[in-house]
C-alpha cells in the first residue's frame, strides 16, 4: 500500500541540519524521543471503517504525529521567524504568541523574531505600522491578558505584497493565528512562496472562538468562551427568576455553528431553549418556538433562552448578505429580532411578560485563557515550531482524537464544523434543556 | 438644648416588653450592650460646624445609633413580619432577605415571617400572586446566588390596598428593599398605617447600583457592582489595543448619578474618559469631546472609554422624558449614540477607527454579592430588624460616616446624591485617567 | 474475525423491553438515532497497528459507544436506582449525582432513586446511616457546588451485606462514583450480584482528581484541579518575587500520578521546577535538585517548585509504608521535607534565602466543577444511565480518543494511569519549566 | 480655643512653592478645590463627646482633611522621591506602588522617582540591593497582580545609615508603606532627619493584613483578604459536609486581632465558630469549645470553624515567646494544636470524626488587590503624595470615620486596633454563627 494520503504534508526540502535539541532517540532511555515521520494516526476510529479498509485493501487516512523532528530544514541560529495574529479576538492568543516565542528562543535558539502588528496589515508596507522584534522579556506576561499583544486587524492583504514583506525581512517562517480566512490567506501565501520557490514556511494556529474548524477536536480559547459565559447564564437566569414571567435571552457567539451557546448550556443547566445556526425552526405554529416558550412560563413563570448569533437567519424578511471586511456574512441581531417578536407575541395574549437581552460577546472573547486553554495554547504552540523548523509547510497544528498532529491547511478549511444535530452533543443539549426535538 | 433634630424617627408607641436577647447592659462585661436610645451620632463632621454649633448654640444633626434595644414595642414570640423587594436588581438583595429572615427567627424567634413576591404587586391580592412563608431552611443558601428570591416589579400600586393587604394578614412589621421610588412608597404605606392608627413598622433597607441614595455612605451591591465591572474594563482595554485606533465604549449603569463608572475606572486603571450624567459635556469643539479623544488616538492610539447610562442626554435632539412603570426618566442610549457620533466623526476626518461597544449592565446587577457587601447586607438586615422590634418605623438602617445608624426615609429621599464634580472622588478619576477637566 | 475482545462488556441478559426514549434510528431524519451494538471504536490509532492487525489478520481491540439503546434489559418505569460517593472529594461529584438523577426521571421515567449516604458505609446498615429519596427537586442547584451532597467515606465495606441492601431496597442498578477503590469494590459487588444471579447493573463513574485512572482520556474533576492551583502558582510566584532569594514551594494533589502539578505548571508559567512521582531526582549532587535550585537563585533571586505529594518518596529513611482506610499508601509529607532540606543546604552556604510553603489541597478539590468539566460530568452520567438501562454492568461510562464509550471496570483498575517520562505532556513541562532533563 | 490638638502634623518648614496643579479655589467653579489647611475634622461623632467639649471649652480631636495644597514646600520639578515596601505582603502594595509614582510623575512632574528593593534592607547599602529608578511605564501594569514589585523584608536596619543612603541619594520625601513596625521604623526615620535639620518629609501608607492599625477605618488589603477567604470557606463547608462528623477547620491571619476571620466568617455564612486572639476561651469544661462542638456534631454532623493564627495562645503549654525578624511575637500554630485535640477528644469518645486543617495563609496574602482595595490604594496613595509635597512629615495618610484624612504616624502606632468584644461587629459574627457569647 502507498503511504500517500490527503493529510500528507508539503515539506520545503529535505532535511540539511541536526536539531540543537537534545532528546532521546529510544524508548527506555527516560527521554522523550524525537518523532518518527513515519509514525502516523488513523484519522476515522470506526472499526466498520477498518473493516472496510481492510476489505477494499484501501489504506485508512492517517495524519503526521506533531513534535520535534530530528533533522531540520533550518539552521536554527540563522532563522528569522515572524508571528501575525488576524481576526476577531478569541482567549489564549496571547498565550500561543508566548509560547511561539518562547519555543523558538529556548528550544531553538532563535535569535530574531518579529512581530507582525496589526494582522495581515501589519505585512502591507503602506499601511504603515511597524514590525515589532519580540524576545522572551516582552511577552513573558502577556498569557495573564486578553486580546492579542500584536494587535489585528479583518480581511486580507495583497498576497504578492506580502510575501515581498517576508522575503524583504529574510522572514524563514511565519506563524499566522486565525480562523478560517486567515488559515485560507496563509495558504495562499504559501501557494505563492511556492512559486517563487522561497524556502519560507507557513503555519497556521487555528483560532475561531466559534470552534468551527473542521476535523480538529476544538479550537483554542472555545472552552474559556463557554467557560466565561457560564456564569453570566446563571445570573440570567436570576435575571428571569426575578421578574414574573421573566424571561432572559443570553445571545452567545456562533455565526455558522452552535458549539459555545450548546457547550455552554450544558456547563450551566438552567437554560430551557438553545436555539442555533444549524437547526430550522419556526416562531409561529403550534409546534412553534413561541408557542413552546409560552407552555414554558404557564409552567414555570420564568424562562432562559440562549441564542447563538447566526442562528434563525431564515426568520428575517430581508435576505441581502452583507459581509464584513473577512469576508464573513454579517447576520443581522437574531437577539434583537427575538425580544421584539416575543414581546410582540405575548402583548398579542395579554399576557405580562419581562424580558432581559444580554449580550456578553465581547466579554467572552478578550476574556484571558482559561487552564485547560492556556496549556492547550502552549503546546499548540510548541508543535507549531516544531513543524517549522523540520521544513513542513502550509499546515496546521492541531489536536485531533486527542492526539497532537499537523494536518495540511487545505483539509481544515475545506469546509466549517458544524453540530451534527444527530449527535450525541446535540441530544445532550436537548436532554439537559427539556426543550422540544423540533421547533417547526 | 432640645434634643429634637431631623433625624429622629418615629414609633409606633412605647415600648411594651423586654427583648428575648440576653445582652450585657453595661461596659466591661465582655458582651455587647444593648444600645441606649440617647446614644447619637453627629452627621456633620467639619470642626466649622462644630464651631457653628458652638457659637449659635444650635445642636448638631446627630444620628440614633442602630443596634439591639433592651426595650421592645412588640412582643417578639407573636410578630408576623413580611418582605418585599421593588425595582430593578443589585447584587446582595438575597443576603439581605436572609438577614432579615435569620435575625427575626434566631435572635427574636419570630415564628411567621411572609414573603411578598414580585414586589408591591405582591401586596395587591388583584395581581394573583400568592404570599409565601419564610424558614431559615428556605433562605439558608440563597446569599450564594444573584437576584431576588422573591422576585421584583417595577411601580407602585394603591396605598390602602397595600395596607388592606398588611391587615389581614396580621403583618405586624415590614421590611421594603428597594430604591428611592420603593422607600418613598414604603412611607406613605407608613403614613396610611398611621392614619389607620395601624401598629406596623415600616421598615427600609436602601437598594440602588447607582448609589445614589442620600446623606448614607454607600448602598449595598454598589461595590459589587463595580467588582464586576472591573475586568469587563481590564479585557475592553485588550479589545482597544486588539485594533488600531481601536476604541471600546463601555455603558455602566448610572442613571442620575455616575458612581459605578467613577469607581470602575479608579479601580481598572486603563480608561481614558469617564463621562457621567453629573457633568456637561460637549462632542464637538477644540475643547470637546471628540477632540480630545482624537487626541488621544493620535498618542496612544486606542482608548477606553467608560460611559454611564445618564450621562449625555443633553446630547440628544428629542427631549421628550419618557418613564419607567417605577417613574425613572427613561433616557435615551447614550452609549449606541456615543459609537455613531464617535464613528461618523472620524470616518469626515478619513482616519479608520475599530469601535466596540459594550453594554454589561445585566451582568452587574445580577452578580451575586462579594464578600464586602455580603457583610454588609447582613448587617443592615439585622439593624433593620432590632429598629423595627423596638417599635421604629419609617426609618431605612444604614452606614454614615462608617457607623450603623436609622434614618428617617423622608430625609434620605429628599434628593438623589450624585458626585459632586469639585469632591476628591472626581479629582481622583481625572487624576487617574488623564481626561481634561472640562470637555466643553 | 471474532468480534469478541477485552473490552466487551457484560450484560445482565438479553433485552426485554423497549426504550421510553423516541429517538431516530436511520441518518438523516435529523434525530439523534439509537446506538448500535455492533458500533465500536479503535482503541489504538497508529497505523502501524492497524498494520500489525492487517498482517496477523487479528482484530483490533475496540470499544462500545456509549450512547441511548433501543432495547433495554430494565422496565424503565418500575426502575429502582441508587447512587454512592466514595473516596476523597473531588470536583464535579455532584454535577454527576445530578445528572444520573436527571436522566433517570426525565429521559426514563424512573420513579424510585435512593442516595447512598456517607459512601459504601451507607450499604452497611451497622453504620446506621439511613438512605435518602433523590428528586429532580432535590438536585436541582447542587451542581454549583463543590463537595458530594450524598457525603462520603473512605474504604469497603463487606461485599455481601452491601448486596444484601441492595436486594433489600429492590435496587436495580447501582451508581458508584468513585477511584480506583471504589471501582473495584463495585466490581466485586458485581460479581456477587452475578454469584446470586441478582439483576442488579453496576456501573463505575470513575472520579480521581489525580486523572489516574488507566486508558480514559481524563477523569472528571482533573481540569478544575489545576485551573484551581493555577492562580494560585500565580500568586505564589509574587511572594517568590517579593522576597530576596525567595522560595516558594507549592505542594498539589498526585500521590502515584504528577498529572495535576505538570498541567498547572503548563497553564501558568511561572514555574521553574515540577516534581512529581514518576521521576526519581537526587537532592544532593552537581546535577541534582539543590545545585539546581542555587543556580537557579543566583540567576533570577527567586524560584517556584512545585511538587505532587507524592514525589521524592524514595527520599525518607524510613520506608514503612501506611496506608489509609482506602488502602491508598499514605505518603510523607514531601513538601514539608523538601522545605527544611532546602533551607538547610543554603544554611549551610550561608545564603538567605525566604521560603514559603503553600498545601492548597484542601482549596483544590472542593471547588466547584468548571464549565468543561461540568459539560463532561452531565455527559458521563447521561450514559452511565444509558448502559445500566440496556442491562450492561461492571463497566464505566468515559471518554476515549475524545469519544464517549464503555469500558469493563476490570480493564480501567489493571494498572494506574502515570506521566510517561518520555511523552510529549512531560516534555512541554520540561519545555515551558527549563528544568533539567535529570535532577540526578 | 487653641486649634494644636494631637491630631497636628508636623511640617518641615514653611512653603515656598506654588502647587503646578490647576485646580479651583472656590466653591461653585466646577473644579475641585486645593484644601485649606484650616479644614479639619472631628475625630469622636459621638454627641455625648459634643457635649463634653460644650461643657468643658475643650476642643474636640480633630484631624487635617487629606488632599492637594496650593502651597507646597518643595519644587515639584526639581523632587526626588523614595519609595519602600517592608514586612509581610498583603493585597494592593503594588496599587500603591503604582498610584504613588503615577501621583509624583503625572500631577507634579517629578522626574526622579527611586524604587528601594527589599524593604528597609534597601536603604542599607552593605546588603547589595541596588536602588532602581521608577517610571509610569515600568508600573502601568503592576496593579494586576499581587505581591511586591520592590520586593519586601522583615525587620529594621540602622538608622543612621539608612538616612546617610536617603541623603546620599538627595531623596526629598520617602513612601513607607508597611505595618506598626514599618511605620514605627519610618518615624525613627523621620526623627533622624530631624536632629539633623535635613529637608526630608517621609510619609507612611499602613499596610497590614490583619487590619490591625488604629484609630483608621481600615487598612488597604483587608477587604480582598477576606473577599479571597471567603470561597475557601464556603468549599471547606463542602469539604465537611462531606464526610459522616465531618470539621473543617480554617485557620486565617490575625496575630492580635481577628478582623479577617470575623469579617470572613461574616461574609460566607457556614462557619459555626470563630476563635479570635481577643477572645478568651477553654477547650474543656461544661462550657467549653470542645463540648460546644460536640454538641454541634450532635445535632448537624458537620462542624466549620475559623481559627485566627494568634487566637488560644494561651492554650499552649509552653509560654517563651519568640519573635520574628520584624519583631512580631511567632505564635504556635494554634490550627494544628486544635486538630490534635479536637482529636483526641472525639477518640476518648469514641466518636468517629474526620478533620480538614486548611491554612490558606499565602493564598490570601498574595492575591491582587480587588476592586475596593484598589480604588482606596490609588486614593491613600494620592493623597499621600499631596501631604509630602506640602512638606508634612511623620504622617500616615488613610480614612477615618469614611474621609481621608493625615494622622500623625505616632499616634496610629500607640497601640494596635483590636476587635472590641463588645462592639456590635463581634455580636453580629456571634448571631451569624449561632456560637455561644463565652466558651470558656
Amino acid at each position: 500500500m502507498s503511504n500517500k494520503n490527503k493529510f500528507d504534508i508539503e515539506h520545503l526540502g529535505a532535511p540539511k541540519y541536526k536539531s540543537p535539541m537534545e532528546l532521546g532517540k529510544e524508548p527506555g532511555d527516560q527521554l522523550f524521543d524525537f518523532i518518527n515521520e513515519s509514525n502516523r494516526l488513523v484519522f476515522d476510529l470506526s472499526v466498520d471503517h477498518f473493516h472496510h479498509c481492510l476489505s477494499t485493501g484501501v489504506q485508512p487516512d492517517c495524519m503526521e504525529m506533531a513534535g520535534p523532528r530530528e533533522d531540520l530544514f533550518f539552521d536554527a541560529k540563522n532563522v528569522t521567524a515572524a508571528i501575525v495574529t488576524c481576526g476577531g479576538l478569541c482567549p489564549g492568543i496571547n498565550n500561543v504568541i508566548r509560547g511561539v516565542v518562547m519555543a523558538l528562543h529556548y528550544f531553538y535558539g532563535v535569535k530574531r523574531i518579529i512581530g507582525v502588528p496589526y494582522g495581515y496589515e501589519g505585512l502591507n508596507p503602506e499601511k504603515g505600522h511597524e514590525l515589532v522584534e519580540l524576545t522572551p522579556e516582552k511577552v513573558n506576561n502577556i498569557h495573564q491578558f486578553g486580546g492579542t499583544f500584536l494587535g489585528s486587524s479583518r480581511g486580507g492583504q495583497d498576497v504578492e505584497i506580502m510575501v515581498d514583506t517576508l522575503e524583504a525581512n529574510n522572514v524563514d517562517m511565519l506563524f499566522a493565528i486565525g480562523g478560517d480566512g486567515t488559515l485560507k490567506g496563509v495558504n495562499a501565501i504559501g501557494e505563492e512562496i511556492g512559486r517563487r520557490n522561497a524556502k519560507i514556511s507557513v503555519v497556521g494556529i487555528p483560532k475561531t472562538i466559534d470552534n468551527d474548524i473542521d476535523l480538529i477536536d476544538e479550537s483554542f480559547g472555545f472552552e474559556t468562551a463557554f467557560d466565561v459565559a457560564s456564569p453570566i447564564l446563571r445570573d440570567a437566569h436570576n435575571e428571569a427568576t426575578g421578574a414574573y414571567n421573566g424571561i432572559s435571552i443570553i445571545k452567545l457567539m456562533g455565526r455558522d455553528s452552535g458549539f459555545i451557546a450548546a457547550s455552554a448550556a450544558l456547563a450551566m443547566p438552567v437554560v430551557n431553549f438553545v436555539l442555533i445556526p444549524e437547526m430550522h425552526f419556526s416562531l409561529d405554529g403550534e409546534r412553534g418556538f413561541l408557542k413552546a416558550l409560552e407552555h414554558r412560563l404557564e409552567q414555570k413563570k420564568h424562562a432562559v433562552i440562549v441564542v447563538a448569533e447566526g442562528a434563525g437567519q431564515h426568520l428575517f424578511q430581508e435576505r441581502e448578505e452583507v459581509k464584513d471586511a473577512s469576508g464573513n456574512v454579517q447576520h443581522q441581531d437574531i437577539g434583537v429580532f427575538l425580544k421584539e417578536q416575543i414581546s410582540a407575541y405575548f402583548k398579542s395574549k395579554e399576557t405580562p411578560v419581562t424580558i432581559k437581552y444580554i449580550d456578553p460577546s465581547y466579554i467572552v472573547r478578550c476574556a484571558p485563557a482559561n487552564s485547560s486553554d492556556s496549556v492547550y495554547c502552549s503546546r499548540l504552540a510548541y508543535h507549531a515550531v516544531h513543524g517549522a523548523m523540520a521544513g513542513k509547510t502550509k499546515f496546521v497544528a492541531s489536536r485531533v482524537n486527542n492526539k497532537y498532529v499537523y494536518i495540511p491547511i487545505s483539509e481544515v478549511t475545506k469546509k466549517r464544523k458544524k453540530i451534527d444535530l444527530e449527535d450525541e452533543l446535540w441530544f445532550s443539549v436537548l436532554q439537559s434543556t427539556g426543550q422540544p426535538f423540533f421547533l417547526s
